[in-house]
């Protein structure tokens, strides 16, 4: 690699275009949606589904939407023959699907392909033949009259063989691939398909399907989408073709390039779910189609129950979904940094079903897919202030002053830092607990009376400060202000109360209250205290104590 | 999901950029490129890297090319301080290697990331604002004017106290990053940006870096690219500029974001390795460098050993890369397809060090980043005769006659079929052994002599068929022929050969020769047989039995 690779690579020619209409289009609508998941993503697995797995995946394809489905290459194998079988003879085609089967053009695979077809309502029937010049010239070692032969011999094959089936009552349509499009010369690639459509001889009425797949994945997304408007403007049955797209991601841009080419004019999109395929994988449909959702385009396909949809995914194909996998993957909906965070905790309260979705950071609504944000914050220590609040009111249940998030942030931090690692929402639960709620040294409270109430409260605690138990008094215009007296009347520092507040944690007879009080000592630094109890009074006192013993503390 | 979206989302709105340049350029050289793994990677971590890991890291990333590299928010963090510091005090950046820091606009925070950078020599200083409506409005309740303040100030800031750094012989650089640029109005953006160039007063000798985040990816790549193009435009300091990219991949299309806007104009890449950062990641550096590779452009940076870059990182960050991730996935470099399979076989013969790379469904060279093709090729029952073969001379020698790949490859595809899995290279060299070396039924060949050798041989043979041992004896113009003579006046059936190979398996003195025999039956049926022996003679006289008895077997 240390070589100047100019030797050994060339750039990917670009396409002549410079009337383009691409690049200042939107996407309006969702294209119609093929799934090759039982055929390109199966073949690509180290251990393909069972016929079991198959119709479980089938089935889950069409739940979710999609309406034409490729099955399988039923004349190359057994297990795919007998699967295409048994999706008809057990009638598990709904009547508006379209199972699609691929073929390569040569009559015995042709008529043994319409046999396993026998009875199906819908059938598209996929040909093709690979056209780029490295394949006519290495593998075929073939003319380009000879490679358009092959393709018009198919067709006629079909429409020979095919026309019992037709008779039978199957609505049975074309679908010609030019595979390996991308790297074949644009006006051959639009020769062979002219040629194809010419022996086929489609209709508005019954469009021939001409897919132009990225087999591989050569050029940026622009080129991509440059050939297929080129195709779109030079078909010459344009009105009665489907213009298909079937990209890769070699080169990590096979989502771009179909988004690309569907600016360019494509009707139609095959791939698999969550990419799945040979090599880098095909196109990732669940991606294509949700970018739309986030459009505000309709998909029509339904993935409002994605983790179901990835729990069959993932036990049938035994692949395993990336954790930063778009949508789908486990740390998608996840908020490490605290500034996220805080934005997302910002800007979550603005949302309401009347206006659109506007939640810093998160892209989708993640119930719209069946996800939530709330069980998968993780604290480390990047995550600010507003993480570690976030965890305690929702998993915990503790509305914490905005005043204190700062301060527990800080322990947290100094925790996650110590530690080198994340920390649960437990660790940070127990954290709280240990800095707050049990702090008990110097000064623990054993006792606490009022003794009279009228307009001031006089009170009597019990105390252990620094080992020596003492009894003390005071008096104010409530408990709080009267048990503060009596600790500074027993030579105790000195401290203000800054700020107060108190709510009940869980309800019923178990409820409790958790009260969180601020003081400032004499030397101006603020500490805040929190405390739980069923009475409502004594949780405050527990709070200046605990206030009091984190200042005493920190001297 | 079933409610129509429309109401909950709204299409991202495009540029109006009729004269945008993009769409018809190619790309032409390798950005400069910036690696944040040490920071937006590392914070997205379920467990963060110790200093230990980080420290391999930047190694690493200083060994692969990187000239500039993100270390830390050292303000926010004591680990991420004490790294900074160890970095600098024990010398671990190389002379010609910026270190970059992240900071807010704030003077407590920028003292403090100073004091971490005392006594290096290459700092890019990166401050950071956010600037969308939605930043605006939820999380900093500020105008258009006090974000624009905000980050003057912190240049101000900058300016004031990191004047001791550069009087120290630091060389100071500063980017500045309109968070959440690409949902900030591009004429806000442009404004800040103005005013942040009019607080540093870059040079064309000491540019500024304007770093323009797709924080959170929300449009398609051409968007991307139409924004950078427009603020390429219009920026009044562009020669004093170097415009950065910072994409994420949300939508599954960071890379395509990227390589878009580089050719809209950008000079700069933020990313990580293999896309690691918050929800689904950064963009992935190694990806698009190896895309830029595969055009030949020389990427400047050295991936000749992906195979240890992966191992460090999924080591480091705890990560694991999926296995059809663009060129580091165990996949990638695996053809499962018969015809993928038969013609990666037919084209590879073809590449040269004088010509250009060539191989089909190969982009790249593995051998060019550490990897192989050879080791990864598997079979299953959609593999087709090419990979049987490819298999079983690349791993095991056997360099079967081409007429012969179909006959084993049916025999492998029917255990495949039953099988339902993969085979791996054993289970295809066991199929063969079983399938043709020890065939012994229902003819074993038990001792053979030739008697003389003139013109003609005479043989003599003791054979057990059908569990009567026999001797039998023949002569022809050849061994092989007095065999097949031999076997005919014992009463066994009639054939003759078709075809007939051989070679030396193996070197040296443990060199045996393996034979392949093609037979045609009376009844025009075709089989191979093949036999294993030290003596050429014999391994042919054994391929001759191996062939009779699969004659006889499918009688």
């Amino acid at each position: 690699m240390q070589s100047a690779p100019v030797t050994k690579y060339r750039p990917f020619p670009p396409v002549n275009l410079p009337d383009r209409q691409w690049p200042g289009r939107v996407i309006e609508r969702a294209p119609t949606w093929c799934s090759v998941d039982l055929r390109d993503g199966n073949q690509a697995l180290a251990q393909p589904m069972n016929v079991e797995e198959k119709i479980e995946f089938f089935d889950m394809l069409v739940k979710i939407g999609f309406k034409e489905i490729e099955v399988g290459f039923p004349s190359a194998s057994q297990i795919e023959f007998d699967f295409c079988r048994r999706l008809i003879e057990e009638n598990r085609i709904p009547a508006d699907v379209s199972i699609q089967i691929l073929c390569q053009c040569r009559e015995e695979l042709i008529t043994r392909s319409l046999e396993a077809l026998k009875g199906a309502k819908n059938v598209i029937f996929h040909l093709y033949n690979s056209t780029s010049p490295k394949q006519r010239d290495y593998v075929f070692g073939a003319s380009k009259a000879d490679i358009v032969a092959i393709a018009v011999k198919g067709v006629s094959l079909l429409k020979k063989h095919g026309q019992a089936l037709i008779d039978a009552g199957t609505n049975l349509r074309l679908e010609y691939s030019p595979e390996s499009f991308t790297s074949t010369e644009l006006e051959f690639a639009l020769e062979i398909c002219e040629a194809v459509s010419d022996a086929w001889q489609p209709t508005k009425a019954n469009k021939i399907i001409l897919n132009l797949p990225a087999t591989v994945e050569y050029a940026t997304p622009n080129v991509h989408a440059d050939q297929i408007e080129w195709m779109c403007t030079h078909l010459t049955r344009r009105e009665a073709t489907i213009v298909s797209l079937h990209t890769h991601n070699d080169r990590g841009t096979g989502v771009a390039a179909t988004e690309l080419a569907l600016l360019a004019g494509a009707d139609r999109v095959e791939g698999t779910l969550f990419g799945n395929g040979e090599r880098t994988g095909n196109l990732d449909l669940v991606v294509v189609a949700l970018n739309l959702y986030t459009h505000g385009i309709d998909p029509k396909l339904d993935f409002s129950d994605i983790n179901h949809i990835r729990d069959v995914y993932e036990r049938c194909t035994r692949m395993e979904i990336h954790p930063r996998h778009p949508y789908a993957g486990e740390l998608v909906f996840t908020a490490f940094s605290g500034s996220h965070q805080d934005a997302i905790k910002k800007s979550w309260p603005h949302q309401s079903p009347d206006r659109p979705w506007d939640v810093i950071y998160i892209p989708i609504d993640p119930a719209d897919i069946g996800r939530s944000y709330k069980a998968i914050i993780r604290i480390n220590s990047q995550s600010g202030k507003g993480g570690v609040a976030y965890i305690l009111e929702n998993e915990f249940g503790y509305q914490l002053p905005k005043l204190m998030h700062k301060e527990i942030g800080k322990v947290v931090n100094d925790l996650a830092d110590s530690k080198g690692a994340e920390l649960t929402p437990q660790d940070i639960h127990d954290v709280f607990v240990r800095e707050y709620i049990d702090r008990v040294s110097p000064v623990a409270l054993r006792e606490f009376r009022t003794m009279e109430r009228t307009s001031t409260v006089t009170c009597q605690a019990d105390l252990l400060a620094y080992g020596v138990e003492k009894i003390v008094t005071g008096t104010g215009n409530g408990p709080i202000d009267a048990f503060v007296q009596s600790l500074r009347a027993a030579g105790l520092p000195k401290f203000e109360l800054v700020s107060y507040s108190e709510h009940s944690l869980g309800s019923g007879a178990e409820a409790r209250a958790v009260s969180y009080i601020q003081i400032k000592t004499e030397r101006g630094t603020t500490f805040f205290g929190a405390g739980i109890d069923t009475n409502i009074e004594l949780a405050s006192i527990k709070a200046v104590v605990s206030a009091l013993n984190r200042a005493l503390d920190k001297k």
